[in-house]
């Protein structure tokens, strides 16, 4: 990937002298970020552009090329790639639109690119897209028209869409903020996100990585390489909706993943997700101050009413108000002009017009042991104060990149004074409001404080696989589309997962035996292709307490069996001992196309339906997740034992989660399974899964 | 409150010739934002300033004075109130701090401006606060220094903080959206909140108002105001936590008020809360464009990604993207210039070059009667088309305001070109970013769509107080914290709510007797004072089956009121039927300090523990204000039958909740009770109260 962002020469393919020719603002780039490598200009038109002799095709360029950024109609593209290979080009980028954004049509030019690019290893970025941006040295290949306003920044950019790339880069550059290296990636048909992603976390110009991303192309990868990173990657995944998929498809030809995967996987491997541009810059912001390491915090004001509103927002964020030394209020109420303000923290210095005695509070304070950081106000309006204002900011910059420690600065001034304040202080993050501050710091805090357990700490079990292979085998021979309960019981035996004592029976006889042999009262349950929700068609009786029950209660199935097409010559039903006792929980999986196998856990019953009270997980999960992942469910309280109630055996359940996410692991073969309930007894005593459904790909 | 903001001559006391004088910034603004009135300075000093003579005192002004804007050391304020009485002046604005936000001591001080006032007839604003400015006229107290580079807009402004107003005048300088009046009320010792926004919605010169408040005076009066408001009123309730309310004491005195109670009783009477500067300007801009009547949204963008970002954030707020018709489509789709984008809506116009036809999309969509508003995305940098796209922006803005629907219009663009723009179009409000544009569509929506019932709409019943009152009375003799069960079923009864059958019983014949009138099985539960949470001591007895039972009961209860301190002669204990059907359900109410009787409804258990799934409303309720609670609350699904059970009496709790909002507003001496569980029988069966308890004042 580095050779994207390092070529000594590039080549704009594509160019003509026309006014309208988009191509030219490739080269306009290169001279405005002043890139530091030689310049070649292609076009069937020849000519000449801004000095540079326009060459009629690549092979006529007389040296070697690194890098060429073709911005062609897309039906030139196979050709020009092949003379790219000839030519000895590795790297292209491919910013001409009309590819499988439009349909087929496009799709079919892609995989011709694809088969060119193999054939002489070439590596492209695109199509459909503006490519890439070194600040380092200059390399700037978008026909999106910028100046170079940028600033260098430790952030680095990886953009699915050139206009949400180019509109990230305008505000750095109005934040006067800066940024290292972009890329824009369109259908990312060869390089990706994760390809861009694992360069960035190992180039030493990032120290942090921003992803705008319209679909996902591998969910799996882009945690593993989460998993890996220290510094911090924010990402917008947009796309969430019905209308944006469709598009979204036309725009870079992604499909949607799922909103609660995307989610659940970001927080698992350490992304943080934004939704929009404010969330964007915060983060950015909460990124380009010293680390917020711990929950204690000072706030600082000249404003009574933003120390309220500050102090709103530090309890919003869980941070604690540390209490000023007794005697250094006194000093600093002692200096006051009018004496009318009462100081704590928040500190209210309103009444305070020594400079220099602002300063050393909030140097002495960032200072002190008890404090992680601070959220200074600074309110003036460019009249009164105005220079003395000024230095103040320059000062608490120092202090705070000095100090190591975040000061989260609010200017509460004019337009025209923060304009100069910015452009006096490239690369300081500021705040407009103590809401946007307390929140930058809240993220900065939850990022030093992430816990993360990678893929890798999960736990292997030693499992023999014969037996559920055999059966997913048997089933695939004839085409089931789900297993039947009896199958899906033995493959959760084989992971050891504790079942309702249960048994099968093919004739009343052997039901009533199989009952006596479990224990009145039993449950029974139809099974086969049919019935797919049993209970909704009678095919599940309750609390048979009698032997005559259950004979009754076979006849009672087998005949509800003979109404389904299939009409199965053995009338096999499922017999199980009734558990009346324990909470009911569930533990589901399933496959998703972008991020593999997931698990969900939640309470039974309308805690799921109601309130959405499911924690998901990408497998496989470790114990430490697991348990995690019943932290989140708030009504896992019922769990602890709440009302005299005794606590449940979240030992075993969460022993249960784990055996469920690596059997979705192994058998990627299940594209859905559903343990539901589960019943979690008293602790120490276990749980017992009552019924289990599991859905072949 | 009109005379505060057009008085005809003020006078500014306080000012000396000293450049550290406050005061004189008063002057400086009157003559900055070109106060059409007379000004006179007043101060002990004499001297002059600006061109005004400094009369030594009130008294040496030679003409009559309209208002007296003062800012002198606290304790001087009682003589000059005198001195304002005396000559006549009857509008004062106070902005010396050191009152009641102080303590004590101040508070003293607060009464007696409070008596001088009231002796002359003098309304003031103030004391602490930055007082008041009138765009129309060029009245402006400020002593914080400001430039008048503010338009007149449609928004007038009430703060309790003059550093949070000032931001706020700031922000909108900055965006170049002006406003109408402003007026800081710091400790509102007279003039508060309330006075000021019932006349605002009065004032002509007034579309909107916002509200920064750290305190609620009056909240009922509040929501009287608000009930009768056809602008639209935004609020900044801060002072929302521990640490907050320490500050804002010492900054205004004000106290903390729940938030639950201040968000429900918003939303109640269609205050819209605004949280932080972001939401605040949001909200202000939402109310800045022409109403968004409805659902129907289209989308247009010059940026495929920000038509996805758009789409998302219309999914969000639930805006539906109305389809193109076809015709309109291939006719655009033919105008395209490489012609590599496919049409829809949101409708992705990158490929557009014509700027003509862009305005005349717009035009022709705003235009649509399936069209309720439009979200329009704007990209250019600054260095191609430049031009074009200012001019579009002017000709989008006409399209707009002429159109009578809204145009949200994220511009993204440069900082310069964003600057440029705003100075091009004052008043109009422009986005960043879709999200944003999206989200005050939406609030511009719901305001259109609010649906408010008054308290006024409540029905009252005709109730014959004389037994409660006599029940209230007794209890307060005996300097009950509480009543007992069956005092506050005698209550419940008078207000004909409906009561799981029950009786009381003196003895355990008494017991028996009551049981077998009543039907077995029963329940039997301790009263009085010593048994605030009777379950957890023993004193409730469930499901007793024979009269041998309730017989024993009684004398384990009897025993067990023994052992209270009181020691009662006569061992009254309560007999109830069993109710064992039905959901649970409980209705809530309370005395709020700021808001009077307010009643809360939730479904028992954990819904409301681990959710918090309660509704909540002010008092007195409409039927249709109860229903609402009902929808709000997510576990109320359970009352519309789910999983095979039978729907619950929704209209006998609804008319429950009516009776108990009657009940608290009638009888303020209960400052809580709790009627819970109540059981919800099916639906045309009604609903059983089973326990409640009533503390008292």
């Amino acid at each position: 990937m580095k050779d994207f962002f390092y070529p000594e020469s590039v080549a704009v393919v594509g160019v003509s002298p026309s006014p309208n020719n988009l191509a030219r603002a490739i080269v306009y780039h290169l001279s405005e970020f002043r890139y530091t490598g030689k310049i070649y200009l292609v076009g069937p038109k020849g000519g000449s552009f801004m000095d540079h002799p326009i060459y009629p095709t690549i092979s006529h360029i007389p040296d070697q090329v690194d890098l060429a950024a073709i911005l062609t109609p897309a039906s030139t593209l196979p050709e020009i790639m092949e003379m790219c290979g000839q030519k000895g080009i590795k790297r292209v980028v491919i910013e001409s639109a009309g590819f499988s954004e439009l349909g087929n049509e496009g799709k079919g030019l892609e995989e011709q690119l694809v088969t060119i690019a193999r054939k002489y290893g070439i590596r492209f970025i695109g199509p459909n897209c503006i490519g890439v941006i070194n600040k380092e040295n200059g390399l700037a290949t978008p026909f999106m028209p910028f100046r170079n306003t940028f600033n260098s920044g430790p952030l680095s950019i990886i953009s699915q869409s050139g206009g949400v790339g180019g509109a990230l880069l305008n505000e750095l550059a109005s934040e006067n903020l800066g940024f290292n290296k972009f890329a824009s990636i369109g259908n990312k048909l060869d390089t990706d996100e994760n390809d861009l992603l694992e360069y960035f976390l190992e180039d030493k110009g990032t120290e942090a990585a921003f992803l705008y991303l319209e679909g996902i192309a591998d969910g799996r990868r882009l945690m593993e390489i989460a998993f890996r990173s220290s510094k911090p990657i924010l990402a917008h995944k947009s796309n969430t909706s019905e209308a944006s998929t469709r598009i979204a498809r036309s725009h870079t030809g992604s499909l949607s993943a799922s909103e609660e995967v995307v989610n659940a996987a970001f927080r698992q491997c350490g992304i943080h997700r934004v939704t929009d541009m404010n969330s964007t810059l915060t983060a950015i912001k909460a990124h380009g101050l010293p680390p917020m390491r711990g929950d204690r915090l000072a706030v600082i004001s000249r404003s009574g009413g933003h120390a309220v509103v500050a102090a709103d927002s530090a309890a919003k964020y869980g941070f604690v108000l540390q209490p000023f030394p007794e005697d250094f209020l006194r000093m600093v109420e002692s200096r006051l002009r009018a004496g009318v303000i009462r100081l704590g923290n928040p500190m209210d210095l309103g009444d305070l017009y020594e400079f220099d005695l602002f300063h050393q509070i909030v140097s002495d304070t960032l200072a002190r042991e008890d404090i992680d950081g601070m959220l200074v106000v600074l309110n003036y309006n460019g009249i009164f104060f105005q220079d003395d204002s000024r230095s103040l900011v320059g000062k608490i910059k120092e202090i705070c990149l000095q100090g190591k420690k975040p000061v989260a600065l609010c200017l509460v001034t004019t337009g025209e004074e923060w304009h100069l304040n910015r452009r006096n202080h490239p690369g300081f993050p500021m705040f407009t409001d103590p809401e946007e501050a307390a929140k930058a710091l809240a993220l900065s805090r939850d990022f030093c404080h992430r816990n993360i357990t990678s893929f890798k700490e999960a736990e292997t079990l030693a499992v023999d696989q014969q037996k559920p292979l055999a059966i997913l085998t048997e089933a695939e021979a004839r085409e089931a589309r789900q297993l039947t309960t009896a199958e899906s019981f033995e493959i959760l035996a084989n992971y050891s997962i504790p079942l309702a004592p249960w048994g099968q029976a093919r004739s009343s006889q052997e039901a009533a035996t199989q009952a006596a042999a479990l224990g009145f009262p039993v449950a029974m349950k139809v099974m086969g292709e049919g019935f797919i929700h049993k209970s909704d068609v009678g095919g599940v009786l309750l609390n048979l307490n009698t032997e005559a029950e259950v004979r009754e209660g076979y006849e009672r199935l087998a005949a509800l069996m003979q109404t389904t097409e299939s009409k199965p010559k053995e009338k096999v039903v499922l017999v199980q001992k009734m558990v009346f006792e324990g909470h009911e929980v569930f533990v589901g999986a399933k496959q998703d196309p972008s991020f593999g196998p997931v698990i969900l856990a939640g309470l039974g019953g309308l805690y799921v339906e109601v309130f959405g009270d499911v924690a998901l997980r990408v497998a496989p999960v470790s114990a430490a997740e697991a348990l995690k992942m019943f932290g989140e469910i708030h009504g896992s309280q019922l769990l602890k034992g709440v009302r005299g109630q005794p606590p449940g055996d979240l030992e075993t359940l969460i022993d249960i989660v784990q055996r469920i996410s690596q059997l979705v692991c192994d058998l990627p073969q299940i594209q859905e399974l559903d343990l539901n309930p589960i019943k979690v007894l008293p602790k120490g005593q276990g749980c017992l899964v009552v019924d289990c459904r599991m859905v072949l790909a």
